[in-house]
């Protein structure tokens, strides 16, 4: 299974292709729906004000609600645009947005509105498809859950059961611990009122994988394929499996997950691994972290330069912007996991 | 350029090939050398005693010096083995080790000796391989240097410019603080006598990369592209680039890099997005750090499960480990980031 | 640049989504409507009666009419269908179509209507991505023409000279000698009349590809690169470069092409070799043949089988046929062919 | 499973790297070397006077007699080379020969000895992959069978059933009329004895694919997959499946399989298909044909040019040749369907 996501923020329509879908799954629009309700920006201050119904019209590969194994193309309509809010910073790259990058890399051809294909709105495509990706590991048994682990250094309480995680993912506001979630909240609506952002990061559990897929080697290693789905996803900048960055401060005796049989299934005590030996699964729930970056949408005046002139300028972004984009991103996080599952499985 | 090693630790050989190498190369095999020779045990205590004289046989796609554009075999013959060290370990997995993993994948086939395809030694042709992608950059004025950024904890000072870096890159143990150089080596032999070992971070730097290379989407994206080429280097466990975890402490206003013009260039005046937005380059240098995990062969008693019987067991590991692997990965870490270099400009 | 076609003929739209697609591009629709108008069906009685505008619309990768690097994702509204002509035919597979193979890859899930995704419709999209790369190609001075070079064993001339090929490819009827065209008008009317159908072949040229691309090996063949372009297009059976299957019958020294120097390039007095040596590109036109299969779609009964109860059944194809594709498939295969090329350009 | 040869005619050695070979398979050496032997130069006038022992060694990938699922890469030493033969050659490149435009391709940097790596001599890896496919297939009850179906313009009959073409690929001379053989011999011997040489084609058939493989997409599409792996075969100039370029003259009544019941499975009568409709398996044996071009390498004197001095030059092949490759190719034509065949089975 492959996935191309098209669309631009201010274009006519966003969406993905997906090819190699297996034949005959009855596809499931309410649990994709609810992905695509979970990550769309809520009134409750701590997203954009864009409202978009985020409706998922199905072009091709269904018939009769089954997939016929040809690709499946799905299309979300964009309707809530204030495309002239950019038109100021058409040759003013913001900083740190894909602006300027973007500029090159195009040859100028940028559609700059709403950061074109940049924006974070191609990630309504994206939980999409990785709602079609989660009922396919469901079918095998396989969940995939996340929630937020920090917000500008406000750090949520580990998960002790896969339970509690499901529950937590299902949330509004996607924490184990509520009363962390409040400050959470206040830190994103202090950011917000400073015409700033926040960053944050997400945990993310992958359970029932079995033991035995992928590979030590480069195209095949299980923590490479899972990486580079989540790069895809928009602000994140840090992939860390199991204890991750901990294990620079770890010895082998604290780091090693020590094996234990339980039922008649070889299984580790401990599960600093994150589920991955060797590039191979080793039958634990794989568990990584991403770390998202505050969102570079903030409205104090910032130094840009103007791509014409090539003098240096003073700019503000007007618009509507979230000042913290690590709560929406909880279940697109989810969907790269799941595409990153089938694609570790072989479907 | 596509790469596939093969091997295993106590084969008769390991080696690379390489596709797609541009012809035309005059081969420098003094360089490789040094790569590897960088990468190879010392007798200081800090790695294994098992020696290697790595010496690089091209079977094929050089004449007279030059790759001619046919794939590049490069083949490394394997001498000094202790596969007797291994067989009481054949059917209990070391923790944390691919042995179990790599038993269930090979349904129970696995070259069990030295870790065989999973030996760290496989990374004396990839670091092999990262020599050729390295020259090809040379020829594009990019090149690559990494450092130990920290062991058990102890941290290198950051660098300050490219000329510090490359320096420290090319030192026998590559920190730009020595001092801080010596406390790491004393918590690796430290770790050593009590029979454990110790992880850290390796931080790299590829400078010369023009801006507007690559994508945002999935497969095309800059930091999926190098993420998933450093995943397949043993032992690493976490990618992070530019402020990387850092982050999800931070807000926007921090974490932005404002634009300046220089020399009628347009740079930004800080670079905590690593050189990287919207997954393309932006002509900054590109810098991430990678998480190496302890070395989970540790001479201490460990719990183990043997896979004949189901039942658990006790394993003490013989032979000749490294107490610590993030110094000689220093090499194996530029190599892999040449590659994915090599990848994002389209070599 | 990927392509990936979706769409079923009786579905609500069908399209294709262009990866990679270079920025800049000033993306000439009028030529695209042209190339598409070519494969239409006209109302003279040598193809279906079916009737589409074959309006292309660009949801995304497009700005100020230029190209920008992201996804180009074009669609075509489906309009004309007679979705009950097919509704007898679900569970008995008419023979040589996709129908029963279909069957059985999509577990039963097949949209079994007016071919659903096998549709020769699905050429549409096509023959548009192919537009696309053809502009590519124009920018380079690479172009691509194509001819019928038979019809039920009536066979066109050969080509002199280049410009000929190009126009005879834009004839509504595109031979080079009309005469013969005339007679294998007749030959398609009479199968008609039977209500039967007829094969034919088309000859395809690129003009104007460098020496020097491609490789011997699998995956870079030139050959093989354009070979899997071409089989893609529906019907097509046999792919043959320069003399083709006419290789089996000749000497080396009538197959071998004796250099020249003309105006100090290097070329060949004859091109039996199609302009591909070793899998390479020598610098002559890329030629080769392509066979398509007679529409297996025919009026008079035939024996299919009743997939629910596997009892042999008589069957009737109604609906509206084409009884010869190979008019219809002259600007397609010269898509692909322009797909392929691109692909070998590394565009 | 995908593959990677590598070597030059005069290098060191030859060989090739299995990627993705599933773990567990005993690999029989013995049915290897068969293959090897059957493409193997013979004293008989037929072929080249140059000998090789063709002892493939495994340098990795197989632990105890079985695959371990690593990189599986398989090495022939080179040992009976007269390169100075080619001296004369190196800048006046031999008609039809990858010659020029390899040494376009590697910007001059060509080994030029014996066709370098475009030799036919890289076929025996090809082969020697091909065994390891056959026998991964050989587990699925799949097999494939090959047969010379024309040399010169002499053409064998056609297969009644399955086991006489099993029997006449085994053959020395693999035809099922062995008169037809003693004919296509002679047009060999005449060749040879005039400096000169002959082409061919080769029937394939793989049996036991079950239906329901492939997609009528490109790159999932089974005549693309299929005629992407032939045509990476030196010396294949076309590839036609089932009926091939005698579609061309048929009518839909005639090229049309119908369907039947027998033993409760859904066969064709006829198989025009060739296995395939719509780019996806029927159940049918896949039936397809390849052309094979003469020989470039011949000994009466051709016109060339210096691409030093870019003059017109008579030049004359030294050298041990080929009159005819058809005879040897069958087992290499073998090995690419059945890697084809892997492919289309996801292996």
């Amino acid at each position: 299974m492959r996935y191309t996501i098209f669309g631009e923020s201010h274009g006519s329509a966003i969406g993905v292709v997906l090819e190699g879908v297996p034949a005959g799954l009855e596809l499931d629009m309410t649990t994709m729906k609810k992905d695509l309700s979970r990550r769309s920006p809520k009134p409750d201050g701590l997203s954009t004000a864009r409202r978009e119904a985020d409706e998922v019209q199905v072009l091709s590969g269904l018939f009769e609600g089954k997939t016929t194994g040809a690709p499946l193309c799905l299309v979300i309509q964009n309707s809530d645009q204030h495309s002239t809010d950019y038109e100021a910073l058409r040759y003013t790259p913001r900083p740190s947005h894909g602006d300027y990058a973007g500029f090159i890399a195009s040859k100028g051809c940028l559609d700059y509105r709403g950061g074109g294909h940049f924006s974070g709105r191609l990630t309504a495509p994206l939980a999409a498809a990785g709602a079609v990706a989660k009922q396919l590991l469901a079918q095998r048994g396989i969940w995939v859950a996340a929630h937020i682990s920090s917000i500008y250094g406000i750090l949520d309480r580990s998960w002790e059961d896969v339970e509690e995680l499901r529950t937590a993912a299902a949330k509004p506001f996607p924490v184990l611990d509520d009363a962390k979630g409040e400050e959470m909240k206040t830190a994103i609506l202090e950011a917000r009122q400073g015409q700033d952002s926040v960053g944050g990061s997400i945990e993310c559990v992958v359970c029932g994988l079995p033991a035995g897929l992928g590979a030590p080697d480069f195209g095949r290693n299980v923590e490479g394929i899972f990486s580079q789905h989540l790069f895809a996803v928009p602000a994140v900048k840090a992939v860390a499996f199991g204890a991750g960055v901990g294990f620079a401060y770890m010895r082998g005796t604290e780091a090693n997950d020590p094996f234990e049989v339980k039922d008649g299934k070889v299984l580790t005590k401990t599960n600093w691994a994150g589920g991955i030996n060797g590039g191979i699964t080793n039958g634990m729930p794989v568990v990584f972290e991403t770390t998202l970056r505050p969102t570079p949408s903030i409205g104090l005046p910032q130094e840009s330069v103007d791509l014409r002139t090539g003098e240096e300028v003073e700019i503000e972004i007007a618009g509507r912007h979230d000042p913290c984009v690590v709560h929406r991103a909880v279940p697109v996080i989810e969907a790269a996991a799941a595409l990153a599952a089938c694609e570790v499985l072989g479907i």
